[in-house]
């Protein structure tokens, strides 16, 4: 009989993150798994053995509907990386003490370039070692910058989210007309790739003008050729709306968020928050050209707007999941799942294995070929990629006008 | 036969204000009315006879049904209010003429307070010097402040936004568990009144615990009462969150993002824009109480996310576009639609008239009684208000997994 299974979600949230543990559950309950374990909070919680029994929370279809459409990790996530095993070793026996303490066989982590490399180092002491445990990486983040893979869970109903709302913002923009133009500038995640930021280009349609520039840190900013052009498109424009990664960066990599000064902000362990690109380069618009302007910043709800979701993005989730359980349970290890796209119109994706020193630690960015040479754009290619993942939408089960979540609050059973 | 029909939106748009404009274009269709003209970008436009023939772009039910999901004034909007007459009878002769010249007898007017001062001096004007046209006003504002009727057509859309993504955003915060709590504070518009800050105790439910402190304008605010709550609240939670409305100021009625100092965005006219209350309390959370903390601003979007807006709020705002529609060409004129509830459970409202003199320039703040005594929280009185405006959903058309749009951009008719 197989051993249990222990499933974990790590990094920074996303909208259906709980797709991909939906995923898992029902590998587990189709394999006949006997414990299905979740650790609270991600490796930080299985180091201090703060482990669940899932099916305390989730016994039916119905619980794992209302788990699809619930946004942020339900079993809480954690940005730890594993130190390396070299000099380590005692942390490493420490899990697997845990693991074998509670029989389990099979260990999936749900997450992005950091958490495949405590994948990669967990496979590697169990074969080390010849321990048991089977350890299977599933692909999460709203960044999109996994390599290996066509495209990351997560990304579709963040890139849906952006788009969305960016039409409704150049809406509210465009209302006003008779005063002098007004320069929105709207902020969005992303440190070192500009995926995110990219799909504002979506808001573009017969509807919508879209951005009028969207500028990704893959390309370095130019603050004087900005305002050049932002005072050309005035002239003509009551409404000028420009998308920015919150990481834009100048010609010598310094974020143009830090050239603000005093208005960072700076979080308790010191690090400097990156938020404030849009808000800078609002000012510097003001003082400039004597223009109205004003910025916004999607911040978290860009990973958390399940009421958005992108059914594709939903179900591309589930599968990963699913699968890694499965190739978990078929004897696979040190692997990540991948999407892979066999035809964008119609959509076809397949799924495969790779394996995951491939991907650990690897980030992804948007191929300069999909930008305009100005770097003000993105490019047909840009768009021809990313349109399919967010069609079709997975509405959320409400009470009372607002979508209802499932939570570790309320256990659902009790022994 | 009947005069022409114009029809103007006003002040900051909201998810529904297009419902108000769809009512008013159906009672014109049903009365037979020859020409709807529209006001673009309201008295400003029209001052410079900037009018459309709204006929032009939508002339079926279909477009209709477009126009309710398609948020932000469809014809455009201004801030401006008239002078009064005394003195500046040139600006009301001009108007009167290019009504006059268009043979428009039906002038209604959307928006909120200022927007109800332009209907009552019109309406004056006209009775003063033996005009035929009738005037009257359709309340719309997210702010939710108007007095003489229980609420305000665009509040429930922005409640149920604002609702629905405080549910996301304490979701994401929560998902962090082993390390230091984290302190989201959640910033929200009303310069004067809470209405909109106050929808964030919406959040709270069996599955979620709510926004753990709400402060409104109307209670003068203390940072360090303030900060004592959260050192307080961190000792028990990972998690804490707190929704402040971007108008809070002290005891001396100074705004506390103006204490700021050098953080404040002034825009081209000089005015302080009223953003930075959350980033600047975030800061004062952390050099205080060393830990972790973030802002998020809901910007414009909380007025324009028309994919979350309520059914109840959308039909109420196409009613009141109905009827004051229907009450101008029965003779009506210098009055506004209010919104009487008769019973809130089951939710039964009617609809009335009242002398625009008894709504124009007044705002209606928050009752004091609906609000905690120590000044953190919101009554289960005004739960009991709230609750029937986000009831519902009116589910936008979508186009490759985006809202559509109906705009000014293409004209659908030529003649």
């Amino acid at each position: 009989m197989k051993g249990n299974v222990i499933v974990g979600q790590s990094g920074g949230p996303t909208s259906v993150i709980n797709c991909s543990l939906a995923g898992v559950i029902k590998a587990c309950w189709n394999e006949g798994i006997r414990r299905i374990y979740g650790m609270h909070y991600g490796i930080e919680g299985l180091l201090q053995e703060d482990i669940v029994d899932i099916e305390d929370y989730i016994m039916s279809s119905q619980d794992l509907s209302l788990l699809k459409r619930t946004p942020s990790s339900f079993l809480g996530t954690c940005r730890y990386k594993l130190p390396e095993i070299k000099g380590n070793e005692k942390t490493y026996e420490k899990i697997f003490d845990i693991l074998d303490k509670h029989n389990i066989e099979y260990f999936l982590y749900n997450g992005g370039n950091d958490s495949m490399d405590t994948i990669k180092q967990l496979a590697e002491y169990a074969t080390k070692n010849n321990k048991k445990q089977k350890f299977m990486g599933i692909p999460k983040t709203i960044d999109n910058d996994l390599p290996m893979t066509d495209h990351c869970p997560g990304y579709g109903s963040s890139a849906k989210y952006i788009a969305t709302s960016m039409k409704e913002i150049i809406r509210d923009n465009e209302s006003y007309g008779v005063s002098k133009p007004t320069i929105c500038i709207v902020e969005i995640m992303g440190r070192h790739a500009g995926w995110l930021t990219a799909a504002t280009a979506l808001a573009r349609d017969i509807d919508c003008s879209g951005p009028d520039l969207i500028y990704l840190p893959e390309v370095p900013f130019d603050v004087k050729d900005f305002i050049k052009r932002i005072k050309e498109l005035a002239k003509t424009k009551k409404s000028v709306v420009v998308a920015v990664s919150e990481g834009l960066n100048d010609k010598n990599g310094k974020f143009i968020c830090e050239q603000g000064g005093e208005s960072e902000h700076v979080d308790a362990f010191g690090h400097k928050q990156l938020a404030g690109t849009a808000s800078y380069l609002a000012n510097i618009v003001t003082k400039e050209t004597g223009l109205k302007s004003r910025y916004i910043e999607f911040s978290s709800l860009q990973r958390c707007a399940a009421h958005v979701s992108s059914r594709v993005d939903s179900d591309e989730a589930y599968n990963v999941g699913y699968l890694a359980a499965q190739a978990a349970f078929n004897g696979e290890t040190g692997k990540m799942v991948t999407i892979q796209v066999d035809s964008r119109e119609p959509y076809v994706e397949t799924y495969d294995l790779i394996d995951i020193a491939e991907v650990a630690n690897i980030e992804k960015k948007v191929p300069l070929n999909w930008i305009t040479n100005d770097g003000t754009y993105v490019s047909d290619e840009y768009l021809k990629y990313v349109r399919p993942f967010i069609i079709g939408s997975i509405q959320p089960y409400t009470a009372g006008g607002l979508p209802i979540h499932i939570t570790m609050n309320k256990k659902r059973k009790h022994k």
